[in-house]
């Protein structure tokens, strides 16, 4: 294999990368800059190294603890717990949010293996025990087991005294009904609104 | 800018990579395995250095003269005459074809400055002197730099007693009339063949 095809199948690997995008990749490379290809190369060997997880709330970032964190500028009441590391830059970055955060690492999932005790709740828990934290907000997927892991932390984090709440389901801004699966159109009733 | 996002503002550098999808190809290499990250990053960035452009038909190579120029199986009455060097690749897989390749490095196009000039035209002309070569086709796509390119190639190479073709254009095969722009239906009706 040279060593085009083997830039192509690597770049294949990659998630919604197929054979066809992988060679129109390669093809890019070939042609960039070539400080450019040796500054992008090292980012992506270096990248492991310079992210470690946050060792409060899980989540990916350069220092220990990450910014939000470490930002006591943030409201301390609150956490929103959330499956994945880019999850918490997704509504970080909505400004809606001002408080912080507690990864799980995924989601309970008892077809794949993966129970409480593969994810990040006993030290979601831990954080909760001093009394600071009033609400925790699960922003877990609308999906079966994301609405299963919401209903585990819901049974736990509630006999400490702390409230609950799970993000709105319902229609997205600017969707359109036509395209409204049954499921979330179900949903959309029973969590409607008085206008 | 953290390590996160310099990595996803690089991928989303490349063609056909917005800005989610970088993210998730960020997030992809941050749970890769380290050495096949370590693997991928120096394909990268040494990739330019092991490709060059063969010396007699234009394309990318690992040895100069390429594999195809150099193979002595080939057909080395005919030359293929394509814009770009991963044009040879698409030709070559389709085991249609079994002779030799000429990568132009482009089309004509007079608004973008590109001439004839600037394409690898003249080494076609020195590839045709010695009177082995007797079909030129002009694998240009069917646009109208391509067809104004296949014209140009036409006239020069003809002048020299080489026969000149062009690749059939028509209806992909699988296609669908209703799907068919109306220039290329007008192609089907002009290269209509009998049954």
């Amino acid at each position: 294999m040279n060593a085009i095809d083997e830039l192509a199948e690597s770049f294949s690997r990659l998630p919604g990368i197929g054979k066809k995008s992988a060679v129109r990749l390669v093809n890019y490379i070939l042609k960039a800059d070539r400080d450019w290809n040796r500054r992008f190369a090292s980012q992506i060997s270096g990248l492991q190294d310079k992210i470690r997880e946050c060792s409060v709330c899980g989540s990916w970032t350069e220092k220990d603890p990450c910014p939000i964190c470490s930002d006591m500028m943030r409201d301390r009441t609150t956490i929103c717990v959330v499956e994945q590391p880019n999850d918490v830059a997704v509504i970080d970055s909505s400004g809606e949010y001002k408080g912080l955060f507690h990864v799980l690492g995924g989601v309970i999932a008892p077809l794949e293996g993966v129970g409480p005790d593969n994810l990040r709740i006993s030290s979601l828990i831990s954080r909760l025990r001093d009394g600071t934290v009033k609400e925790v907000i699960v922003a877990t997927n609308p999906t079966v087991e994301g609405d299963t892991t919401a209903l585990y932390i819901q049974r736990v984090v509630s006999a400490m005294g702390v409230s609950v709440t799970r993000l709105a389901s319902g229609l997205p801004v600017g969707g359109n009904l036509e395209y409204v699966d049954r499921l979330t159109l179900a949903r959309c009733f029973r969590g409607r609104t008085k206008i």
